[in-house]
């Protein structure tokens, strides 16, 4: 079934209405009428199935039918911090971890990011971003879509991370070292409902100053699996293997 | 350290030869001198410490200076076969899949496949291939180059997989199905050294016919976790999620 994200404003007790793209794509996409039954997901995270009604011009009237229980959400909250990325590698990124659960999408200016992006390319970038995280989000039938978080400094990266419960960066030196902790020794030790925020460096990785300021954060060095990972498949795996642990396990 | 798979008719008991694309690398791209340090893996999956001693102008040779016993290759042996996708998907799927640990990379024709291939197509795009994951294994530091087979039909995909230990197909309605077995129920009943098939559906997934034909070929339908993923995503979740278990919980 079609699932929609529609703003809190379109909802009343009984019915709710969709418009703008979501318009277009329940007349001119789907090719819906009168009587078709979609998924309508409330910012707050609830779904509702509701009959569509009437379709005008420029609005598509649904009645609300039931609210459904089930959640796709991940029992934990699950934020990526990643060094900016070449190309279209960040795009890349907002798509996956958005399929995979991610609650949150920070891309942060690392040492090594080859790229620099200033406030201007951010505003600019920014309705794009939204729109790839929804989309996402409506194909993989999750209650909720990601935040997507500007372009922030390093600095207050650590300032921020104070917010979360648990704090990981990926470090390619805990890969090398095959006496370090696994994986599952820090993930069993998360309890559900925590913030985590997983810290991924650029191409080239974290520099030095940059690995000893996270330690000093306590943010702790992680692997995943003994191979070395690009920077843009390294999300991925933290987000599978969560996933596995928190939905997979129990 | 830079490493390079060296065809097996390139070592003798002391030392290895590189050249072609390997010695273009080591000469012209990396810059490297006499006396620099490299890692060559044999296609047995073993991997030697070596020191150039002499660069030519075809062929640089390096003497063995130790065999190294780290492995970064998955205890068990994963094959994805994966219904034919649109684009470049496929390239991406090998890249990606590669730095994650399969051992055996399968496209096949599927009834949604969108795209169909001919066997001109194949051997067209066969050496693209081998050079997509003969790149990523050496920059996961992997110890052995997975195989890429050509595009086989949805029957000879059949008749193939009773070489298998554990066959499992990534079927939609088990994500719909709340009651559905968990993940970690299949996974703990692998063993070590297993060879496991895992069949991932183009963009619409399977047909009912397909899905009712795994079953009787003892496929076990499974979800990689409560969301929808897109078909070049499931691999990915499938490979971490077998990652994090044989490799970072044990």
């Amino acid at each position: 079934m079609q699932r929609y994200f529609v703003q809190a404003d379109k909802w009343t007790e009984y019915k709710v209405s969709l418009n703008g793209d979501d318009f277009h794509h329940v007349v001119n996409v789907m090719r819906m009428v009168v009587g078709d039954i979609i998924l309508c997901s409330h910012p707050d995270g609830m779904t509702a199935k509701c009959k569509i009604q009437h379709i005008g011009t420029e609005t598509v009237n649904a009645k609300i039918i039931e609210w459904i229980a089930d959640s796709a959400e991940l029992p934990i909250k699950v934020s990526i911090a990643q060094g900016l990325p070449k190309g279209d590698k960040w795009e890349y990124i907002l798509q996956k971890a958005t399929e995979l659960g991610a609650s949150e999408l920070i891309a942060f200016q690392g040492d090594r990011s080859v790229v620099k992006w200033d406030e201007k390319k951010v505003i600019k970038k920014r309705p794009r971003w939204e729109k790839i995280v929804k989309e996402a989000s409506e194909q993989a039938h999750r209650n909720k879509i990601p935040t997507v978080s500007g372009v922030w400094t390093f600095d207050s990266l650590l300032e921020r991370s104070v917010h979360y419960d648990c704090k990981f960066f990926a470090y390619e030196e805990e890969v090398r070292d095959r006496q370090s902790k696994k994986l599952h020794d820090y993930f069993s030790n998360i309890n559900q409902g925590a913030s985590i925020l997983i810290c991924i460096g650029p191409e080239g990785g974290f520099s030095e100053q940059e690995a000893t300021l996270l330690k000093k954060s306590s943010f702790q060095p992680v692997r995943f699996g003994p191979r070395i990972l690009r920077t843009e498949t390294a999300p991925l795996y933290a987000l599978s293997s969560l996933s596995y642990y928190f939905e997979e396990m129990r």
